[in-house]
């Protein structure tokens, strides 16, 4: 006997008939012999509708009372979905972030949680019942309600796993794992059966939706075992866990890639001390986030500094950064929306030499330009032609051994 | 300055826009140098969507878990009232039942009022904000989420008023105070100034739906002076208080009539000890509740036993009270449900003689035969038959003086 902690996001719990589709899985689980905590979200639109009603109030509501709001979505339907396992003779209890106890930090709509009391949880579970939790909201020391922030109900997920010590925190979603890469790009993408920690961060950084990054974080640093699954098929999902010695590793797990990032380089700097600083702080003091930093040995004096923003942030980074030019006696700025970002992301990469050159030569042959390449231990990045980015992602999944095999799904 | 407790219901918080009318009032009362805490429902057709949800899933829905769901409708009041007031540059924080702490028993769905921890209010109202709260709503030792059942928002306002020795606590309401009688029925009916807690309650149980007949209780016990006034027309409403000596005195203050009950006589019951019994405890064991209940004096060992019940429930009770009937050998059983009773409800009727007779003469003049009379200290109810109810009504309204004169409002 296992003790699973589920958590199902809002489209799963969409509608009345589905939150009784999630009551049948949960007491399935129950009928094989395991003990059951299960975290659902709002039911998908809930909140975007408080929200909505907020705005029409208050364009700019107060956080804590945002927070107040919109956490009664995931009490809706930590209620419906306990009247649900009633109606099945399965009892069950239902738990909001308060209730629980889930004590976070005071930063309305991102907070952090910081403790979980599991007793009464324990206890309702040793007494027989299935104990449904609202996920994405906690409680501060003062008794203010608080919401950890959009996909949080990952994240309460996986801290109630680590709280309950439970064996594993299985992650429901409309997908059914983590795939090499975007199906929908590469038609030979394959679901991963296993996936380590790190390289779901990176993954999930780079834009694959499927789990909450923070979540993966705490997995990871709680050394909570974490399946993604579908809530509409069978399957087994993908297994996020730590590398272990028998684990097969190959070269990389899978490609990211984002058509989101635009990147800005200024040309001729006088190469001093600070000027990485003189450049990102102004674009860091505008609350704009910047992704990958390049900048290049430099030449007589001067040198060259690329880095890449979200390009909804393009036009004020631009303009910011063209001022900071100017002021330091940089040659010129250019500026670049059409970009597109590839990255491998694997551990196997780590004892293997070769990684980078085998991209760069798949992208060559294919007539791709690198415009810029950034690495970490289990990653390396390249920044391409917006144009060119499918077929090099293509290319790549082929060239790693990605591919799935013919017939097989 | 004093410290005052306002409620609004759930149609005047029923959309956006009236939810910034009512923090537009509460400003106006604060501008007019008073403390005020408010309390608030759901928005109107909140619940009921609510229960439309939890019904689509479980026709019988776990009583916990019902509360737990339909107490996320007063949350949405509270932080949309308390953004609605932030955005005017007036501070001010939310409370949930449970943030309060108004401590309730367990009796999910129908819990009432132990404890109030006043604190937390306290310290706001010091510190400057107003303090908004959840009406209906509370938690039980366990911390578990409770509701004080339909109309409990007057409750807690009550119950909040007594806790904090407010000056004053006003019932916000879509009328603009206690009426004399109906104004749909008897266009002369005049907004009483005052009215006293008991005369209150007496119309309150009559059918008069201005006021929970609980926090009507409830603030006589406590002694809140309490005012019902209109959310949506300006005026002085009707202030519900203590008994005075300079109070101007009426014979009677209000005259309540209802026509949702029917009557069942049982005639030549044989007069013994316990037939009393005999006859409304089958009837109390179907969970029937019982009005009126006259018995007359005896004649040759046999007497008459009438009593009265609400129409929904009429088939039921005259079916239970002919079986019982028969098996303690009375002549016969009679029902009627086309009946109609008014009550004529005053406190200077303790001190004044003939309120009876005059009520009984009146209806005389008019042709009205009464058919059943009770009587408590400040009220007398008469049952008539049903199609002449208006007419009584209006008669009386006359003869006690009760009618608006001519080019008042």
């Amino acid at each position: 006997m296992a003790l699973i902690v589920q958590k199902y996001g809002g489209t799963s719990v969409g509608t009345t008939e589905r939150i009784e589709k999630v009551a049948e899985k949960l007491i399935a689980t129950r009928e094989a012999g395991h003990d059951v905590v299960v975290v659902v979200s709002a039911m998908s639109g809930e909140t975007n509708r408080l929200i909505e009603l907020a705005k029409a109030i208050n364009p700019r509501p107060p956080a804590r009372e945002l927070d107040v709001l919109v956490s009664t979505g995931e009490q809706v339907t930590i209620a419906l979905l306990a009247m649900a396992l009633e109606k099945r003779g399965c009892p069950a209890r239902s738990y909001t972030g308060a209730q629980v106890r889930i004590l976070t930090d005071s930063a309305y709509s991102k907070a952090r949680i910081q403790d979980i009391d599991a007793k009464a949880i324990r206890k309702d579970l040793s007494e027989g019942r299935v104990v449904v939790v609202a996920g994405f909201q906690g409680v501060d020391e003062t008794g203010a309600i608080t919401t950890l922030g959009r996909g949080g109900s990952d994240t309460t997920a996986v801290a109630l796993a680590a709280a309950l010590k439970a064996d594993e925190c299985q992650i429901y979603t409309d997908v059914d794992g983590v795939y090499t890469t975007d199906p929908r790009v590469v038609d030979k993408a394959r679901r991963l059966d296993r996936i380590t920690f790190e390289e779901m961060l990176e993954l999930a950084s780079l834009g694959s939706k499927v789990l909450q990054i923070r979540a993966v974080e705490f997995a990871g640093k709680y050394q909570v075992p974490l399946r993604v699954l579908s809530t509409f098929e069978e399957g087994p999902g993908t297994l996020i866990t730590l590398e272990e010695d028998n684990m097969e590793e190959p070269l990389i797990s899978g490609i990211a890639f984002n058509r989101d990032e635009a990147k800005i380089t200024v040309l001729g700097v006088p190469d001093k001390p600070g000027i990485a600083w003189t450049i990102l702080g102004a674009v860091a003091d505008a609350n704009i986030e910047v992704d990958m930093i390049v900048q290049n040995i430099s030449t007589e004096g001067l040198t060259d500094f690329t880095f890449t923003v979200h390009t909804n942030d393009y036009d004020r980074a631009l303009e910011i950064v063209q001022k900071t030019a100017t002021e330091m006696g940089a040659r010129e700025v250019l500026g670049n929306s059409k970009i597109g970002k590839i990255s491998l992301v694997g551990v196997g990469m780590r004892s293997h030499a070769g990684v980078a050159s085998k991209m760069f030569r798949t992208l060559a042959d294919e007539g791709i330009n690198i415009q810029m390449i950034s690495t970490s231990e289990i990653k390396i990045s390249a920044v391409v032609e917006e144009k060119y980015l499918e077929l090099g992602v293509r290319a790549l999944h082929t060239a790693f051994g990605l591919d799935r095999e013919e017939g097989t799904a």
